[in-house]
């Protein structure tokens, strides 16, 4: 091929980057903003940063569909630059190409009203949360919900509707903006044998547990904040969570944030006599941290610098909070500190009923502080619900009822308000809808790269003993982090694991796990 | 005059207020970005913070020197709308027309690389200062000091030389940034005045002293600093500021930065063993916040609703820190319950002696710890030596000798390092260059504001003994914070006063108060 040829397409290369490192910057603005939404933003200002939010999603939204965007990956999709799909430059055309034509699919208005407006519902929400006053955000709600329909209709326009219902064909353009590739009708599948394995799997612990003391109760002792905070941090530090590059906030629902090179932010929450509720939320964000400080800094601002997927990067927060955090090896490390730390709470309590407490599996009514094995039965009820709530089978005023109802028959438990109940997570006020789904599949790669590294890594547990961590995290950083989107989420995976994508890994591990804790 | 003109001039004026406010929301973006760089920002995110504050100041720069701005501009300059320049739409017009003519003098690039380089140089500013490494910042200083020096040059090419000499000619423009119709001579004479008077006021104290006991140390006693927090956010809420639409946090450099409706921030810095420092920290920057508070919201993005200038600024923040918080009536009210809070360090302290520690006049090396009567001192030394600065008669290499030289001149005191030197104020980092001396014009204009307030409202000093302050705060929205950029900053002291400006002021009411302090 001549030269000029090739220089020609490399310049055209550089000038797509170039802009998409831009709208990535914007977009990073864009990020800062929405944590300090969530951190330290005083009530009042809710809706003045509702417009600033808008304001941006509208700018970056005009720069990611410039026309001249359109121009660039035209003339790259059929360059010899682009050709190899899995070479760093393939990768960024291909993935620039997919959200540009997402992107110009929406009209700017909706793109600011979607903004503005979850920025809002997401104040509303933690007001209406606190005061558990459902009927307060049920108008939010409603807008938001209205505000995805459309996002599905634009995005989803001329789909191909064979083998899908109502309910799929609203689902999936939203589904899809979080995890490339994924389907709903597959993912029904995979909450299908979820919920066939687990359910009689906790019906099992429910019984056992019946004839002998629980120990959950050892975690709601005292277990004063600033000590909480200090414990957290250390661990936090030891996984190779580096704070020079990032941040631990306080938040109403924790969260991690990728805000760039060298800003990593995560958040949790603490409460004096919940121990677990804020440390295993630590090491959860702290896995989604570990992955944004992985990425490729070089790669910054395109897609081969970001994160694979919503369920890749749940992948590492999983893995890190309960493959990791709630083994016996790590506890042999950080047990005798704990009891140290917190002498009155853990000096009569030996690490053999700490572990037990650390793993009791329980239906209970929070998601993010549910146990491994009922974690999935909490996912898949809002799975449920989302996708009723956007085909509109199920009307906002009716979710509370549809919510309980489900918590019943799922888990049989009810919550008593609606703060423990359909108002415990953020993301619906945030115009997360598509999002929950990728926590389940996060368990089920999570799974998988744990069993994987486990066999490539024989010393794992002996290092866990040790409190160093570095080995597990160069594997991870090696298989996962460093690829950024250079492969699709389900072939990044299997390429780590060596082998096909399979929710029996996971299932596998907690009958494992928890027949042998449980002596089923 | 026929309707449909008017119709016509009311729909351009919309548009042009439009324009205005998307602009000014894109700056209070950069507003959050900014406070979250001085407040949590991860020292890792320091180069990709610079980025974003650049683009955020190039599209900025973008909007507020569109050509659609010019022509609405040059319509509207003639409009019966605009006539009358003390009208609403009249100072909006006039003072959109000055920025808009400021702005267009300057090159997108050079707005970048100033944005840039400030984010940059601030965080080196903050190592170098806790490291008291001089050598570190001066060539960040350089870089920021040659683009001041571009900036005026761009901003006052055609400038009429008359009168003025090579320094002043530099200086002005960058000055009336800041201070809208101030000039360097005038303030040169305001300063000669200060210093002729001052000087020998210092010296009279200083001599008094000697004789008695000095009381600083009381404030130098054990303040532990969540006490210290609890107090100081006890004595802004009194004062009037609004913690629904604000917040109070930690900086290396106390702040205040109005980002918008309902999001007003304060910083301070505490230190266990200097009470004062936080406090009367706390107090100023209150003061300004409740300036940014008082502002017209309806007006908010236009001049309007706009800080009237520094001076005026300052004038706020120096009222409620000085006149007000060194009151003997504030602290009638505040000392007993301090010395309850205080209990270890304050029981054995009566109220005049701890009333003659926070008044006590000394020179000392910290501009923002310093007294009301050494402060406008420590105030012409940086005025003099920015200007050598940037007129090139000071290289950025000798500015810790000539900052030593003239403190020893001055205030009779040399440094012991640069930390408590030429490094102490973040200004010069940030590209503050002719702000400084707003800070002397803030104190003239708040010693007259205050006689004046004292004239109009004779119960002031019995609302003070209360711990209630709304009757000044109201006085002070009415006369000043309502107006925003209505009037040129001196033209709206004088309304409010109802006479001229006049420094004589500040000197007799710092004569007369610590005339009779130390017995003169």
């Amino acid at each position: 091929m001549p030269k000029g040829k090739n220089q020609g397409e490399r310049a055209l290369y550089d000038e797509l980057v170039q802009r998409a490192r831009e709208t990535s910057l914007l977009g990073s603005c864009s990020a800062v903003l929405g944590w300090d939404e969530q951190t330290y933003m005083p009530e009042g200002a809710a809706a003045h940063r509702g417009e600033q939010m808008a304001l941006l999603a509208g700018l970056a939204h005009e720069r990611a569909t410039a026309p001249r965007m359109g121009e660039l990956l035209e003339a790259l999709g059929e360059s010899s630059l682009a050709a190899d799909g899995d070479s760093i430059e393939g990768a960024n055309v291909r993935q620039l190409k997919r959200d540009y034509d997402r992107r110009t699919k929406l009209p700017r208005p909706l793109v600011e009203e979607l903004a503005r407006t979850t920025s809002l519902a997401q104040q509303e929400w933690i007001v209406a949360r606190r005061e558990s006053d459902y009927k307060r955000f049920q108008p939010w709600l409603e807008r938001v919900v209205d505000l995805k329909r459309k996002e599905s209709e634009c995005v989803g326009a001329g789909q191909d509707a064979r083998g899908r219902d109502a309910a799929a064909l609203v689902y999936d353009p939203l589904l899809d903006e979080y995890e490339q590739g994924a389907e709903t009708t597959r993912l029904r599948t995979l909450f299908t044998a979820l919920r066939q394995e687990l359910t009689p799997l906790v019906g099992e612990i429910v019984e056992a547990a019946k004839n002998r003391p629980g120990h959950a109760g050892i975690l709601e002792r005292s277990f004063p904040v600033d000590r909480q905070k200090t414990f957290g941090e250390a661990a936090a530090s030891a996984l190779g969570f580096d704070f020079q590059r990032g941040r631990l906030d306080v938040s109403a629902h924790p969260f991690c944030t990728g805000i760039g090179p060298g800003d990593v932010r995560v958040t949790t929450r603490y409460d004096e006599r919940q121990f677990g509720d804020a440390f295993f939320g630590v090491l959860h964000e702290v896995g989604h941290g570990l992955y944004e400080q992985g990425l490729p800094v070089e790669q910054y601002g395109t897609p081969a610098g970001e994160a694979a997927s919503l369920g890749v990067h749940e992948s590492q927060s999983r893995l890190w909070e309960n493959a990791v955090g709630r083994s016996p090896a790590f506890w042999r490390y950080w047990f005798p500190m704990a009891r140290r730390v917190f002498h009155e709470s853990l000096h009569d309590v030996s690490i053999d009923r700490f572990l037990a407490a650390v793993n009791q599996v329980e239906p209970t009514l929070i998601r993010v502080q549910a146990d491994e094995v009922t974690y999935n039965l909490h996912i898949l009820i809002r799975f449920e619900l989302e996708q009723a709530l956007l085909a509109g089978d199920l009307a906002a005023a009716d979710l509370p009822s549809a919510w309980n109802d489900a918590y019943r028959e799922t888990l049989g438990i009810v919550p008593k308000n609606d703060a423990e109940g359909c108002l415990q997570d953020v993301h619906w006020s945030a115009g997360l809808f598509g999002y929950f789904p990728t926590y389940s599949l996060g368990n089920v790669y999570a799974a998988q790269l744990f069993q994987k590294a486990r066999r490539d890594l024989p010393a794992l547990d002996e290092s866990f003993d040790r409190g160093e961590y570095h080995e597990l995290l160069a594997w991870l950083r090696d298989k996962v982090h460093i690829h950024g989107q250079r492969y699709a989420p389900a072939t990044l995976i299997e390429r780590a694991v060596e082998g096909p994508i399979d929710s029996h890994v996971l299932i596998a591990a907690l009958r494992h796990k928890y027949g042998s804790l449980y002596n089923l």
